[in-house]
């Protein structure tokens, strides 16, 4: 049985939000094959099941009496609470007693724990954000998406190894290809770090489709060298694009309801389209790098997210993942 | 008397697109207070303007019997064909004989011509690129849009002159301001060359707002700190964002398409949401850095492109750009 850690304190609207989020996880997958660990203060976790309808019978309550803020420093946060949600839920895995870890909670925190309690895999100075991006024809996912700023080729060409594992895992692709992101298709384009990752990749053994430039993102492919299901670039860049994607949805929601009429944006045709923007049905960001599962949330998560993540959590776990880049990072090591 | 020289044989349908400009260009401004000189083989030139109804006193035709070809490796163009389009129309810049030069030909021999031909400001190792972006207010300048990569700090608060200087004089913005592209709104969050950045800019008397993130461009404010018309980062970042906000638009573009019909996305309220998210209204990205006014164009752009781009060449001409940025430039370099 899969065992998934959810931190009920983590996220703008907790703990409604989880435990609604576990709710709507159970109630979709009702085989028993996994059991949501509702982990935070008890008593608040008691609460707020008795507005729901959650069987007992698939949930355990983890007691961790303390709360890490969403505002709080993550560095300081993590070392002086150390019976937070975050750290107790994080450390059932360390423990062997849980497979996943779901945190909407304070980003930084929940790396700078994770990192801490999970341990990073050999050639890793930080985790890396794996974002899950809504393109034209299947998601992509984006890594780094905003950890690690300065990277090096090395690091850069490690976030393609995690980022592949990944979609292969968790979205069942089944040989991904991984791109570079870059300024130009020739792999003499690009700064330092890119040229110097290119070369790297292209003699890795991944199946790597070469550069990338910022208009293939979204669909996919790169015209000559086909199609990919990862996206690799530094955490500045990935951080920037991936807010900028959110605005941009944003300011063509404005246009619509301006040009066409609020009406027009709020009809079904637009609400499609807006949902399909919305990375949040993703359900969360994996952490990679660390010896572990843990999926980071929106802050401003739904329940819908919530759930999504749980879903997330578990496919990762069913799949065995965290064996996977142990020994894939294990070997590298060696070698 | 302004004279604006036009590339006749750049971009992917020269000749007949910048000719087709250029007759758009002067029918909109019927005063005789700019000439435009239009550059390229005048056989080529002469038979353009027999399809047009061009006013023969407000042209010149200014003879270059070679083309570079819009895939040519730009160095080896510059290098070989000294009588170019490109090469004649920024050398009557040097020459006094010119005050501005636009074309939607092959983006790096432009570059390379206008570093060999005008020569840069003291401080620059090479040209930045001026791109001007869609948003929901008004355009934000985003500089660089793709000529440097791997930016030192000293390099980010020179694109921040370059820009604050452009879009005063261009776009006649009153005393504008500029914002720093990071991944927080802290100082100290960023990469190295942008933290460093942040240092130099916040002590550079220039208006600086602060960093800026992803999620604000579009906006053109940050919450605490007020709007900005100006973006700097560096080259990579900005090419990449660059290209990435023509590709979302493409797939809303899809998008509205699939869910709310062709005809919906071919109506006036849609047309117009097109229009707006089309940069090329903007007629065109500054080269800035060099010692003269360079306008790039897109190479699929339009008579209107085109003619928008004339507009810019006047508007830098009229308001003294290049003076302003030599004495601007010639201070610090003395400093």
């Amino acid at each position: 049985v899969i065992r998934v850690a959810l931190d009920v304190m983590g996220g703008d609207s907790a703990p409604a939000a989880p435990v609604q989020g576990a709710a709507l996880a159970l109630a979709a997958q009702p085989e028993h094959d996994f059991i949501l660990q509702l982990v935070g203060p008890t008593d608040v976790i008691e609460a707020e099941l008795a507005k729901t309808a959650i069987p007992r019978d698939r949930i355990e309550l983890i007691e961790a009496p303390e709360v890490v803020g969403m505002a709080e420093k993550p560095v300081e946060a993590v070392r002086t609470k150390r019976r937070s949600s975050i750290a107790i839920g994080l450390g059932l895995q360390k423990e062997g007693k849980s497979d996943a870890f779901i945190s909407a909670g304070n980003t930084g925190a929940v790396m700078a724990a994770a990192t801490l309690i999970l341990r990073l895999l050999p050639g890793f100075q930080r985790p890396a954000i794996g974002s899950p991006l809504p393109c034209a024809d299947h998601p992509v996912l984006l890594c780094d998406a905003g950890a690690n700023v300065d990277c090096s080729a090395e690091e850069l060409v490690g976030f393609a190894q995690l980022g592949l594992l990944y979609v292969r895992d968790v979205w069942g692709r089944e040989n991904p290809a991984v791109g570079l992101l870059s300024i130009g298709e020739e792999e003499e384009k690009g700064n330092a770090a890119t040229k110097a990752a290119h070369q790297l990749l292209k003699s890795s053994g991944l199946r790597f489709v070469g550069n990338v430039e910022g208009r293939d993102i979204l669909f996919g492919q790169v015209e000559q060298s086909g199609t990919f299901d990862v996206v690799v670039c530094d955490g500045f860049c990935g951080n920037v694009l991936l807010k900028f994607y959110e605005s941009v949805a944003k300011l063509f929601h404005q246009l619509v309801a301006r040009e066409a009429g609020a009406d027009t944006a709020r009809s079904d045709p637009f609400r499609r389209i807006w949902h399909f923007l919305d990375y949040q049905r993703f359900g969360g960001a994996p952490l990679l790098g660390v010896r572990g599962v843990c999926i980071i949330s929106h802050g401003r998560s739904s329940p819908e997210a919530i759930a999504s993540a749980l879903r997330v959590g578990v496919e990762a776990a069913r799949h065995h993942l965290v064996q996977h880049l142990t020994s894939e990072f294990g070997r590298a090591a060696e070698a």
